[in-house]
């Protein structure tokens, strides 16, 4: 009887998985702003961190902090570790690999995000950026490769999409902590609250 | 007795909106990729066409052109006509517009996309690049302004998840016309068939 009682909303948030977004291939140069794009997305879309694997770029480190800085955490972002050291304590620690790549389940015509629901576990989501390692697609690194549609786009927009789906849209609600400013939603216009 | 009868998947399709992406501020330089990711959001997630209003960049116009050869269309592009012009004559032809900012209102928490989808109109989808005008915000130009959320991040990820859920993730399902390559989902690997 005690397991049928209801979840409360508050409740139902703290069972959401843990989501860490692991970036690799970062180019300084050539994907500076593509990659600063997903950090913000993994941000604004719930996601608890962001691991920028194999490289250290201080000025992506510095422009994720600004944004906290101004609009509130938590984020961890760490750089530089290998991603085969990240995957493997990632496992190591229960949590599973979800690898975003236009060849893999379509989200929409398979069960994947289901079965990945289903596993109750925090989940790694690998963003690629150049062409990736086949090895990505292993069973030693990936326990699902998902597509957000079967056509080559975006890694902002597959982690974007694959976020919405995963919280169900409850993302988008999410107030930050320690936030300087924050937006008051508007049909027109722009309003912004300095929080003192 | 006639209204009443089931709408097939097919005719469905057919009733959904059509969208076309408006690409404001783009800076051949600076958001090459960046825009490129969009117009590419945009032929993924079901949009008809895009527009890079006023400013005329042919490398974006081969990389579109490429990826429709390989990929499939339709999806047209249209490039250098002042943005203005665009909405004047998209509302002259009984279309809305649909600002996308942090500022808007939120897709998740107000009742925005519902109010937009039962106006029943084709859509035109602004997506900024740099500090957009503030007449965007206003009713000369925008009849909606939506917020994927009100925090900083990326116009790719706004204009993903807008699209995924206007069209209820059913444009993850399309198949594109004359494609040359398609990819065969799969839970690892990769499998492409090239179509003759």
């Amino acid at each position: 009887m005690e397991n049928s009682k209801k979840i409360s909303p508050r409740n139902k948030v703290k069972l959401m998985p843990k989501v860490v977004v692991l970036r690799w291939g970062h180019r300084p140069r050539r994907d500076a702003r593509l990659t600063s794009h997903v950090v913000l997305t993994a941000r604004a879309l719930g996601a608890s961190g962001v691991i920028l694997s194999d490289i250290k770029d201080e000025k992506i480190k510095e422009s994720v902090e600004k944004v906290i800085k101004n609009w509130g955490g938590p984020l961890f972002f760490e750089m530089g570790k290998p991603w085969k050291n990240v995957i493997k304590e990632w496992k190591r620690k229960g949590g599973i690999v979800v690898h975003l790549t236009a060849y893999g389940e379509n989200i929409q015509t398979s069960d994947v995000l289901e079965r990945i629901k289903e596993s109750g576990k925090d989940i790694l989501v690998i963003v690629g950026s150049q062409k990736v390692p086949s090895e990505f697609f292993s069973e030693q690194v990936s326990d699902f490769n998902v597509a957000i549609g079967n056509q080559p786009h975006s890694e902002c927009a597959s982690l974007a999409v694959f976020l919405d789906r995963l919280f169900g849209g409850k993302e988008l609600e999410k107030e930050f902590e320690n936030a300087k400013v924050r937006i008051i939603p508007q049909k027109r216009g722009k309003k912004i609250a300095k929080i003192c």
